[in-house]
Formats: structure tokens, sequence, C-alpha cells
């Protein structure tokens, strides 16, 4: 049961979002820039990274959810994606996004272990400073969304089909719009 | 020096907001909404919260600037915030804002550490559910912000009045209102 009676029994971050709306809105607008916006990195490989941080995190929720965005996206689906989170050193991934991971990995525990050594090893793989920033902030954005979501004790669905269907509707209108379309409850 | 090249030599997070202008616009928001916007916690009290979790973080950067933010903004000043970072339990807070503030550092370490008692214990001192919600997603972002500043190796600054310099402008006109004098570079 939730730490807080919320409006909705939907599960996850989903409840929150409507709970409190007035950060519901910055918190989307971040994903949606983070993950969705236009990038070098493909958006399988950008919630790549929020499933690995958020495996690390023991989020099931947001693993859960951010592991079915990925595997929607990426060719070789989920297989590739429970492959990183178990071994990202050894996952077959090019050598430029297991250098992204392995900054992602140091974030996830603190920034101060993202070393010069890190950041050098992902530019000599072809980072650029855009994608070695953007790897921090989806990390370290990972490390907030999963004690929000586990913090306040949210709960996980029932339906097994659920991160998949929700998959389909973040994958067709990006986060922001599945705020909005959701931001009033359905008649 | 920063791990990425930054277009301006301002310290801390400012650089990384002029670097990052999509990510820079919900992060703020998220912090307005957050630690400015209307509560019935005190802007002082969720600053210090804010500085909490940054020193327990060990984020010189941004333990430093939040400090000054809630110093600025509590009746006690500095020493009072010198006294919770020090040690929470003993420092002469209300019983509630003690409460909240031992459900932030269950956050710091992890959202999975936010127990039942935590929370019970909070509300018998009189915190509500959105007073709750809030201590944790304030203590939730600055896992992130840390994380970011630290993360990408940013620099403190020079100046020993920064800090107190920029609570003035912060106090005044929020964080969005300084991020929006601050988007244009002076002339």
């Amino acid at each position: 049961m939730p730490h807080v009676t919320l409006p909705t029994d939907q599960p996850g971050i989903r409840g929150l979002f409507r709970f409190r709306p007035e950060t519901a809105v910055p918190l989307n607008g971040l994903v949606e820039a983070l993950l969705c916006g236009p990038s070098t990195l493909t958006r399988g490989e950008r919630e790549l990274i929020a499933a690995y941080v958020s495996g690390r995190n023991e989020c099931r929720y947001c693993y859960s959810a951010h592991a079915a965005y990925a595997a929607a996206q990426l060719p070789e689906g989920m297989e590739l994606v429970e492959s990183v989170c178990a071994d990202a050193g050894a996952a077959p991934v090019s050598a430029k996004l297991r250098a992204l991971l392995a900054i992602a990995g140091a974030v996830q525990r603190s920034g101060r272990e993202v070393t010069g050594e890190l950041v050098a090893a992902a530019k000599a793989e072809g980072a650029s400073d855009l994608e070695i920033h953007d790897t921090v902030l989806i990390a370290a954005a990972f490390c907030m969304f999963n004690r929000y979501v586990d913090g306040l004790a949210t709960t996980l669905p029932d339906d097994p089909d659920f991160y998949t269907d929700r998959a389909k509707l973040i994958v067709a209108n990006g986060y922001l719009g599945v705020l909005a379309k959701e931001a009033t409850p359905a008649a």
C-alpha cells in the first residue's frame, strides 16, 4: 500500500503524477527531452540506460517499465535488455554504448565515481560531449525516479501486459503526450 | 575541469544549464514547484531538506548552495543548517521536521529504505500526505542533482560570496526567474 493516499489505484509513478500534477509536468518534460528528444543516441539506447540504472537500484516498477520501452525500440528486443542488465560489460552492444553504460553505472553509485578514465574511454569510442552529458543526466534522473516510486511504496500492476501496453503508448506519444492524455480521469 | 566542454566557466550546475537548455527548463520547473511553490512547509524548511541530502551525498556545490538558500530563509540561519547536517536527530527543529528529515535521509540511501514506521512517525507529528510526498521527491531530486553536478565534474566557485549572492537572487526571483534572467549571456 502506498505511504500516502493517492487519488487513483494506478500503479507505480502514474498514481504519483495524478497526486501532484505540479511536479508531474516538469518530471515528464525532463524524460521527454532526455529519452524522446533529438539525439544521436536512439530512443532504444536511451531507454536501455534508464532500465539499466533502474535495475541496479532494484526498482521493480521502473525497471520493468523502461525495459519494456527499450525492448520495443531496439531491434534485438528484450533479450538484449536482459543481457545488458545482467552484465553490461559482456553484453553485445557497441563499444560506445558499453562505455556509456559504464558511466551510467558509476553515476548510480555516486556522481563522484565518474572518473576521467571512464569519460576518456567513452570519448575514445566516439561518444560526444552531448552523449556523455545525457548519459549522466539520464542515470541521475533515474536515481531520482527510482527513489520517488519506491520511497512512496507505490504498487506494481496486476496485469502482466501492463508494461508492454504502456510501451506502445510511450513509443507513439512520448511522455508528455501520454501525460496529457491521462491528466483527466476517464469518464 | 568539467568532463565535457561547457559554453561558460560558470560553476556547478549553472554551466550545465547553459550547455543543455532543453533539460534546464524542466529541471528548474521541478525545483520551482518543490522548493518555491505553495506549501505548508516554509521555503527555508524545504531548502534545509535539499541541503541535508546534498551533504549526505557529499556534493560540495549543491550543499553549499542550498545551505545558503536555507540559511537566508530560516530565522535561525546557518547555525541551524549546520546543526541539522551534523546530526539531524539532535538538531533543534520541530518534531515534524525531524521526522521528515529522517525520511529524506532514508531516500538518500534508497527508496526502499523508507519504512512504514518512518512514515507513521511523521504522520504522528502532524505531517500531511503532501508534506511526506514532497519530502520524498525533494530528497530524490537532490540525489539526481548531486549526481548530475558531480558526475560531470563541474567546478566550484572561486568567489567566497558566490553562494550568499545567489541566495539573494533565488529568494527574490525563484529558480525559473533566475534561469530566465541568465538564459542569455550578459552583453
